[in-house]
């Protein structure tokens, strides 16, 4: 940076160069910055101050601007702002001389962060509903299969695979519309804003919000050049997903180590051990299952390190942003991950067998109380008896005979057994939202189609920004 | 819990009962347990289960539940919903019997935590907009007032106190926009969803679901009784919260701190020290600046509990409602504190005078390329070399003989003073979003409306609650 | 606080007084601020600044200090310092009005928490010995008792349960010396600091060191007054404890969990469900599970908060003792309710049955390398083989013919069935510190005299503790 | 991996190897790698299971490793374990195909972890006094300049720069013994622990671990194989380190950034604004503040991901890794960057200037009580509203008719002026600790001598494990 020696003596020894250099992590942003670049020679031609033809070789450098000399720059240039601002100044000088007029590395840095987010957005919400097919086809396709529910990690109630993995999509849904939520206040351009205060530069803020695709402005510029409250906004949504997701690999780690296996994958998923030749590790869902820790460490990052800012931007601020891709490429890769596994996803031989018959014993007792025989809290310890007796190895008869001494009828003694099979029990299911296998079906169609509608606003989202940088880049109009 | 005795021999040792009672954490949704329950027996009236008698003799007992009965309560009885039960039991027995039918702790627990949030979320709302009016009244009041804006925390532009203040309010507006987002996702019912995957207890989950205000049912019986991602969505809305709480106490602590102070509060919101008696401590903005370490630790608390769930409700989550409680009510107090502190705030003796003059070199350097004299780069670079002979002590006229030296033309050099004048260089200002005052004005403006919705969204949703609890407590319809 | 109107006008109002007055969390400290006061009136003694009649009914009014009082002062007294200070006032009006003479809040609190922290290691360690005891003694119980040994969450080796009982032991002990080394840090007087550079009162800052336990001074007086690098000490050694628990809890979870239990606890440590009467849930280790995310909670927040620290004391530093307190008083009921626990631990019907076979596979390898007959890798792969044969069902005999075919002698065709019983695997094991009961045996021996010395230390600590304080408030010597 | 064919059926598909695969991580512990398997194979040569040519000709294909075969491999190989076996299978297939006879990825790793480990932390504390050798002299050089002390970030006391400097210096060498007190723990030899419990293979394991440098062996082979208490350890060490340089970081911002400046720097620690031509930002101070935040996300990741472990050895813990390597990196880099700053630093021309005189007034009233004039409290008042008339701006010829006026004797009132001069106030202090100029140089020289122990244990640990290295992976001995 020439300009460096007007204000300042010396150089800077490399190795402190680098400590402040943000050179690696730019290379997320490099086409998001090229085109904030676009967008701003735009300005100028409008206001002027370069002419059609500066402005036709200015962008024609910027389309043809090397990937990789950002690996290659000298750290002294400390950001991709200097180094695309050099490659111009070489290029075409007229452009390159004057392309910090009313343009700040504050404003502009925040600008093509807000583009990189709002791009991971769309394309997590499209990795996230590929995760969420493969989770509801399956349900569908298991709807009926028994399954145990447990509380407590304890067998609770007989249930079906098909409401199990539903119960993961819907979680799982929502959490990309959570993410989703965020884009608003992402996509909001802070072009214009000036280093701090605004610029006495005649920018349209507005018409560059237009050509890089933006909804509109973060109006108030000392919060547009140091804000970063919408990348907040952004890791809360990558934290929701990471839940959803760290839950589901812990499921399907268990699932897959119970003994019989409840749930299992093609081998494609399993790692065997280099000394224990008998070993067959889930060791993608393992590895997916470490994502909350991930995203939950870059979100501990990211807020103390924006947080106390005083003042408008400060360089604190460049040290937030590698959480933010870190937190986002996990994320994405996990979701891909994920979904392939799911797709090999089938019942292991434990799923339809291995139902604690006690676990129907809840809705015995609300059938004792429904037909008016006991109150709940009577029936309720009677059950609770019965499952002491079962537990202990009692038999099906002893059980029944102390019903009978208890003062149970005939019938209510005889209804014992039904509901000692989970398939029946699941059946007794009668509100909405159970895991009975017609409710579960009715609600994947409703999760199916919002499913639909999310992948349907993240392609949409994708296309119009890939146009809308097209264009900003493309030639004079 | 005499039902204990069915299934499990002995007693819990107190000390042990206390380790796992969540009776003082409960206090808090206390009001929202008796809500559910008398929802809950509502939904047995409906089925004909009670009778008309019963339940207005239950909601009777229900709206006379001394509330200082958790306080005393047997640890043993372990949680808040035991407590009532017991109440209804020794108060109204045909109800307290049965009032486990077709309800678990964990779909009713469940539902009185997104109560209890819901209700939050409209207070933390309330309160908000009663801090951001008076950060806006006093930016419409001290929209012309001069102000120092600095970047690095240095000196960077002249700007305007208004201007400032209004930064922190839009980007309050924002974080409660976000915190009233949360408002839908968790405003909806797990009622009727039984322990884990359905009940065959009737109920009808819709009616339940009005009769207590919510908008809709959470579907899925398993997400219903075990998610809490509801509640992670709170808190991410507090962190957005918290992080402009603690940026503006940030602020404030720094500009008291000054020499000479840029602004100055009410003694009543300073301490001075125990045995250094000049002192005046910023207390109330140091004790407001820890909140955002405060809701970050919670956060951390809570996601990590959580995560990993497998199955359905686990003890866990109950450890995973005090920091829901704990994080709320720190923000709520905190708003009010800061409300009333900015209600005092007035420019202190350095906001006019202690703008650096050499801040307004930069639209100084946008003029000379603006009106075609100098490439931007060669500006900054003559710029720079001005800041550094007047940072050294360098009289004006020995800048202008340099900058004549240099080559600039005599209107450009005497330019230069008017650009060392703060308030004119505000006037340059050229974009929307400006420090600028009118600009200042024009978007404090909208600010205002966005905070009147706001307002009027957070009252309506209180006022309807408290109708809603009332009808549900009240007299059978 | 009657000095405050010399320097600031007006009353704080109560609600804000309330928001930031630390008397709350005050209480833990109280008999240490007391000790506190004894040494400060003991050092005006020694300078002849008061008479010894003065000291000793001011010590009496120390001792007498009503514990209720801190709970009934007005908010505006700001903290227990003050409070302390108005009791002696009105009781001893010639100590209490000079008892910040030399002495500031900020070496005053900081030298109470450091007292309070160095007894909280010291119970901690006690109560963490407490743990390690039962599980040393149903270690060395169960040392010959098979148990399936787990990576992946997969069955991987052989083992006994006693080998797994001494592992979490072995890790509790270091967890607990890593707490103890933090004493020495903690234990250091930072009394006679001053405010933050010094004072002119000469006090023998080593000397009311002595009077208080203290190990020394913490020399630099900007670092006595503001530094809490002692109490992130102590919250790491936490972490470390918390760890371990959480570590241990997951396991006795799923442990009691397995189908069927490999351990189990007697009925006391479990509950059963208000709905579900089957349940048998192991509350106690749900909630001890919860361990590390409390303490990392609170590590992530004192960390946040004590963290860009600007000169000597800020309030800041106020709301970083919650955090001690909490993370303290949590591990230390989780050590207590664990160890109640432990001591009725008893190996499930799971534990001597349910260990795979194919687990010795990795044995067997061994040995058909050891004698020569396969290199490493080719035995690894033909166990492998093996694996998945019996896995699919094979017949024993038609895995030897597999075996014979592949040109495996006799001796090493019989062999196999040896390495498929466990309890001739765990005999094989050749190394220090495996599985085999013997070694076992060995080793927990060790940890024994380990876990002696630790508790000797912690129970001495506490003695010479409890002497220096009754000597300090006692009479005049 | 050509055996995991024996267990499992089907290729990874390259994107999910990917996924699952560590070898980017890896590369930092590729010395110890090597190292690690030169030792294991020492062991099967002292066992007689390989010759010494065979095992000479492998420690050949070890030292002869290409490093960038990490790079290029196969992600199916998982991780540097199985790249090294592949090596040395291709180069001398009698020790590769035994490699994993008694030693598997489990133990290995952990070995190579703690090797790393305890060498980051030899390297650390030397960085470290390579920070401490700076802030010494320049503490030294500056202990008589006087420095204004803050506390509540308001001048609070006369001090002196010297006294500032040793306070960090102080913290700084108290971080590093915290952080060198965990080498002990980390240095201790998983190896020969087997997978999980131990191994039929007789590895002298006391042997080995005399072969690689450790201090003894971790004798629990669960706990070897499995546990990461020791890498815990080490991030709360380097969090202690964090905090140091983030504090020292923050006020070295703050003190360039007073107006006029309290310290400086040489203009390579600065950086200017590519559109602010006056600006000169602190940028290296504000890179290095992050330092707590970034560790602090570390440790939060890596303290979930290894928590609730069930078993031994999961793939979480593979993820548990890259946190350490990037915690200590960042530190290492960090404490030169600082080290390389605080060489140039001086006092700026505020330093001795802006000292506010009201400080003094503490002693002042210290004085009266000392003297015998007033109680503390009295004379506390007494100087409160001194300060409030000099804040006021009053003369002092006012303020002294007002203390006259209160009763003060004509010395007492001449007195104040000398308690407003504050080189004459920082001569009164008269404790150990305090800010006075001979006190700060004598408890300067404590430190030197601190420092000096440290960094010969670190240049001396350094040294030994580099000769050990050489040792193990030399010639057959």
């Amino acid at each position: 940076m020439a300009f460096r020696k007007g204000r300042l003596e010396g150089e800077v020894p490399e190795r402190v160069a680098r400590y402040i250099s943000s050179l690696e992590e730019d290379e997320e942003i490099l086409d998001e910055v090229l085109a904030v670049n676009a967008a701003h020679l735009r300005s100028l031609r409008r206001m002027g101050l370069i002419s059609d033809d500066v402005l036709e070789r200015a962008l024609g450098a910027l389309r043809g601007f090397p990937r990789e000399a950002l690996r290659t720059a000298d750290p002294r240039l400390e950001d991709v702002h200097m180094v695309v601002e050099e490659h111009l100044r070489s290029e075409v000088p007229e452009a390159g001389e004057n392309l910090a007029l009313g343009k700040s590395r504050n404003d502009a840095v925040s600008a093509a962060i807000r583009m990189r987010v709002r791009r991971f957005i769309a394309e997590l919400v499209l990795s996230g509903t590929g995760l969420a097919e493969p989770l509801l086809s399956k349900a569908e396709e298991y709807a009926e299969t028994l399954f145990p529910l447990h509380t407590h990690e304890q067998p609770a109630a007989p249930g079906t695979l098909g409401f199990v993995l539903s119960c993961h999509a819907s979680r799982l849904l929502k959490a990309l519309r959570a993410l989703a939520s965020a884009y608003g206040e992402v996509n909001a351009s802070p072009l214009g804003a000036g280093p701090v205060g605004g610029t006495s530069v005649p920018h349209d803020r507005l018409a560059i919000a237009e050509d890089l695709g933006f909804d509109g402005v973060v109006l108030n510029a000392l919060e547009a050049s140091s804000s970063r409250d919408f990348a907040l906004a952004f890791l809360c949504g990558l934290l929701r997903v990471s839940l959803v997701l760290t839950d589901l690999a812990e499921e399907l780690v268990r699932y897959v180590s119970q003994n019989p296996p409840l749930l299992d994958f093609d081998d494609a998923f399993f790692s065997t051990s280099s000394i224990m030749p008998h070993k067959r590790n889930p060791v993608v869902a393992e590895v997916a299952r470490t994502s909350l820790s991930r995203v939950l460490g870059e979100l501990v990052r990211f807020s103390v390190n924006v947080s106390r800012r005083f003042g408008g931007y400060v360089l604190d601020l460049q040290e937030s942003t590698e959480p933010l891709w870190r937190a986002a490429r996990w994320t994405l890769e996990t979701l891909e991950a994920m979904a392939e596994m799911v797709r090999t996803l089938r019942p292991g031989p434990g799923a339809g067998t291995s139902i604690d018959p006690k676990t129907g014993l809840t809705e015995y007792a609300a059938w004792l109380t429904l037909t008016g025989r006991l109150t709940f809290r009577r029936a309720h310890l009677l059950c609770g008896r019965i499952a002491s007796m079962l537990h202990s190895g009692a038999s099906l008869e002893s059980v029944e005979a102390y019903l009978t001494e208890s003062g149970l009828d005939r019938e209510a003694v005889a209804k014992l057994r039904e509901f000692l099979e989970p398939r029946r029990v699941i059946g007794t299911y009668a509100v909405i939202g159970s895991s009975r296998p017609d409710e579960v079906r009715r609600s994947i169609g409703e999760l199916v189609r919002e499913c639909g509608e999310l992948k349907a606003w993240a392609t949409d989202r994708l296309r119009f920004e890939e146009e809308r940088r097209a264009r900003v880049l493309g030639g004079v109009r």
